[in-house]
């Protein structure tokens, strides 16, 4: 990872942690205060920050903003990971390293702190400032239609519902289901400084879709391949359960191969813009190369 | 119930359904439909709905924008409900005479159903038509507050842990976690008609503060008096519970006149609007004379 790449990566997950818990602060304290912050302020990549930075960047959309956007898709994808971990859905005790939020306090909880992440995504976006409120209800509007019914929770019911069927998925589910899943997000994060500079959001929206699908290829990968300390949770769950992944469906050479094809083209995409494009690019490979 | 009012409340609850049995149906259909369907669509009085809808007509909003946010309150409540009713916050297999969507389904697609109804909630109204931006942000980010995590999710919380602290809570106590737990969406449904006409919120609200305590007074009532099958769920929970109410705190009678003095003195506040405030006053009584 070169090192500049790595510099960005770590100030602009202090910034938008930085905003995070900032924003948990001026709301005061009570009992959702601990709970909120253990599943927004425990670490992570901050990778979907760092696609709604940098593509903010881009087009100078104001720093405070895109941070802020930043901090919304954080918060829904918290609220994502604590109920994924409740113990009727994934049922994990372990997240980066520490015991989830139902494990730390209690179920009921859990579901609380979620459904408040989930809020607080709403109106923190809600809050930006220095963007014409058009685009502001653009981007609501499309994070409320990646996260809901038709994005990330019907791409959760559908893995759910895959663990029960007898006949594994195909290719193509798996890349239908994936896309709802954690496609429909990444590509708000990449998207969102196009749309709050009011510019065509094609090229990244591109972008988005390759990166999106690499992603998840790589998650296979790790889910083979990945040391489960380093990833701070558990590990080879898909191969244990029998599910198709693109791994058992691609072989571990072809996955590694088509992932390397998607950060390609998803950077080809980016050539219009240049070097301001160049943490998006930088960003892309490191999503294949990442171990955890 | 006089009968005008009998046909404003059912044919304004009709009008709602309708937006939301449309809303789901343009979405398409997949395993997310049916649950979310029997969430939102198994009746109920609609009350947040009425009130956003003639708080709206007060000041010649557009019919279809007041449906669409009428239809976005029903989904964040119906969110709550189906949350709520898990076993692992106020386990309920019934509601509304039907079984619970964990009862019906199970718990992860209880789960994802009340996180999708909220997303759902947040995308219509972001879709809302011949309305300001900028009032539809104030909306949204008044929705966010009010379902969140210093709102409705903070009342829950609250609820919670009064079941388990050993001294009942004190009337000031009670009055904060209802205001929070039921009384900042009824706020927030009776402020909408005057937020999307640009106007002036302040009658409004004193009102929704009113109507908002005293329509918990009334379940608390109901919960003593009630009868369980017009109800279409379990009563006297509270009692059986040894949890504080108004009605253990005031005593029955002056429960009664506590919540007549409140919706009386919501009323006087709408003098402003003369006759345009009708549907607001009968609703106001309503709240109180309600057997279920």
């Amino acid at each position: 990872m070169p090192q500049d790449f790595k510099t960005l990566l770590a100030s602009t997950a202090y910034d938008v942690e930085q905003v995070l818990a900032g924003a948990l602060l001026i709301r005061g304290y009570d009992q959702m205060t601990d709970p909120m912050r253990h599943a927004v302020l425990n670490g992570g990549k901050r990778l979907r920050a760092f696609l709604a930075v940098h593509s903010a960047a881009i087009f100078d959309v104001p720093k405070d903003a895109a941070l802020q956007a930043a901090a919304a898709i954080e918060c829904l994808h918290a609220y994502s990971l604590v109920h994924d971990d409740l113990p009727c859905m994934d049922n994990d005790d372990l997240r980066r390293g520490q015991p989830t939020v139902h494990v730390k306090w209690d179920d009921a909880t859990a579901v609380l702190t979620g459904d408040a992440l989930q809020s607080l995504a709403f109106e923190l976006l809600s809050e930006l400032l220095h963007i014409e409120p058009a685009f502001v209800l653009q981007l609501i509007q499309g994070l409320a239609r990646s996260s809901g019914m038709q994005g990330m929770v019907l791409g959760q019911a559908q893995d759910i519902a895959a663990e029960t069927v007898n006949t594994p998925l195909t290719l193509e589910q798996i890349t239908a289901l994936q896309s709802n899943k954690t496609g429909a997000l990444i590509e708000w994060s990449a998207t969102a400084g196009p749309i709050m500079a009011g510019h065509d959001i094609a090229p990244l929206h591109f972008y988005a879709k390759s990166i999106g699908l690499a992603f998840q290829i790589q998650d296979d990968i790790l889910d083979i391949e990945g040391d489960a300390k380093l990833a701070g949770k558990r590990l080879q769950k898909d191969a244990q359960a029998g599910k198709a992944t693109f791994v058992s469906l691609l072989g571990m050479d072809q996955a590694k191969t088509r992932a390397q094809d998607l950060v390609n083209q998803a950077c080809d995409a980016l050539s219009t813009y240049g070097d301001r494009a160049k943490p998006m690019r930088q960003v892309a490979q490191f999503i294949i190369n990442r171990n955890m």
